[in-house]
């Protein structure tokens, strides 16, 4: 590629990578509003929703709001600028409950009509007992319900290209440290890439 | 949720609603560059390509590469702001010259290990002889790829929340009118986000 | 291929073409049972599940016990061949009701543990407002949730490779005779691969 | 569930559970015909095979042909009872490779329009850098190719619902023991299968 074309491409990188320095400097005004919605029975999928919100929160001027699933408001949703969803696995997708809580958009929300989660950005996040045994599908599952309202996805990319995922099962039990920065990671991405969308949308105005 | 933030849910929405109108008054300068890339053996893909390209082209000061996943180049997917990328369906997924195609990402063009591709916005559209034989699976798969490539991913959301897709068999040959306003929806919906994330990555440099 | 291995080979398509005419005078005892599971709000889906069991029944000797998943037993699933499961999509992938049906497979039916799901043979069939917007993902779902309990999965391959499908909205409300056609195909096609399974079954024991 | 229905269930579950060693002693001349395909650059897929291929070998009376997928012939595949498909995961998804083995069924055997495929077994595994990044997207992959062909899919279940996977990456370089057995259950779980199923055809014409 040409010199301005590299140029351009390192200056979008480097704006990437220091989105957190360079974000209250800029639009101090700016608050970020990060909800983390899971599902959690035996506490590994809550511990991954903690590292997320902990991630989220290396952005500057965000706040966030940590609840499960069956807790979360209408206005939880509408007020946030990002949505990042975990679920554990149960035979290869997301809990009953998650699922249950997405159908909700619908039938309890009435937000799919107008698309009323439009252009918040979302993530997602996974636990589960085995290493190949639905991690992926969830968390593609959840991305999936969110592109069908309209939002704009993404996640860490690389190893973790569709979120953050633990295994919890005799293999790895718990939550690791290698596991948590992956929640981590998740949380200042998808708040990273919410801030640009935020600014974005302002300047479009 | 209080007044406040239903104005700013509204003003959100409006923004988004008139992207178009203005962009072109607020950063003259502001081009957006749009690759569609795809692979088409009857013309159907090629023609729902040339859908997504029309619909891009309506969002001002867009500039549109449409070619064949076998003739883009490094520099045709490095100086893109958005990339689309739709593929006929074969046995329930990508062809496999479209997953060959993603795989140069890493063999042939070295992208992966620097995530060269990382913070340009996503897109896909599928073709298919039958209504649910692979089109979601494609055009997730293609999804799936770049967000491992640390892409942004987005759709035109309801009905078509993977992107944009056609029936081409016996039940609805060609591409209808309908399935043609699809891949438009496409290409100005993924073109409108690339513009509102590039104008947000500016504001943080 | 030799003479040998295309006689064979021919012989195989001809037993399957035949199984129906021949399955009463071969073996006049064995019973196949057929549960079919599904979720029902508009009645869509019921009425693709009363077209799955009119598929099935068409198979000599067979019973089909066609239930909500809400009443469906811990009895019904242990005492079943085959178990073919439906539902709506709701935001691309399968009603939060049955993937709560599922998770009661561990929950509730403590199946999971000893897999006494194991050998059966299972399929999927839903239906959709639109033409791709999630039957694709919720027919993988249902049956990646059967693979994990080491059930055996079939198709009636082709068009319908994931299961049955019938869009149900603007473009094509309600169940027209293709839909329907689709699901006495696939309940038909399950019922005879359960037929040859426990024939095979029975021949190794 | 009543006492007729218990022992039915048990000796089933005690029928495949013994499908090793009372197969050869009732069907002396029934071999079963496995092939297994794969694609490997560095050796892993490969070893992975060799694992299959092993556990296949495990029940008797079975010929193993165990090739890389661009070597595979029509009659390799049409003279099989079982066929198990392995992939390196490259960007989420089943390398450009193994596709083109598959679009192949199509394009240069024409096996789909008569579904020449039909009624044989698949499984599938898969090698991956790291633990949630696409095995389990490549191995459903590789699955609905094969449904779409009208073939009965199987797992060995539980920890490996959607076939066997491997790690290979920083995290767990090389192929473990570990996931060599998973392999070789893999593999004796589809042969098993395929075994059931040969005598069930069997019996029926």
């Amino acid at each position: 590629m040409n010199r301005r074309e590299l140029l351009r491409d390192v200056s979008i990188a480097t704006a990437a990578a220091s989105l957190v320095s360079s974000a209250q400097a800029q639009v101090p005004a700016a608050g970020i509003n990060v909800l983390i919605a899971y599902y959690s029975v035996t506490g590994n999928t809550e511990k991954m929703a903690q590292g997320v919100a902990e991630g989220a929160k290396t952005v500057s001027g965000t706040s966030v709001v940590l609840k499960r699933v069956g807790e979360v408001t209408a206005e939880d949703l509408l007020s946030s600028d990002a949505v990042i969803i975990g679920s554990p696995v149960y035979f290869g997708n997301m809990a009953g409950e998650v699922k249950t809580f997405f159908d909700n958009w619908l039938l309890k929300f009435d937000f799919f009509r107008e698309f009323k989660m439009r252009n918040k950005v979302g993530g997602a996040f996974a636990t589960g007992g085995s290493i190949s045994n639905g991690k992926e599908i969830t968390m593609m599952a959840i991305l999936e319900a969110m592109l069908i309202n309209k939002m704009i996805i993404t996640s860490a990319g690389g190893t973790f290209g569709f979120g953050a995922s633990a295994t919890t099962g005799p293999d790895s039990p718990g939550i690791d440290e290698k596991e948590l920065a992956a929640a981590r990671d998740l949380g200042k991405r998808v708040t990273e890439v919410a801030g640009v969308n935020k600014r974005g949308l302002a300047q479009v105005q």
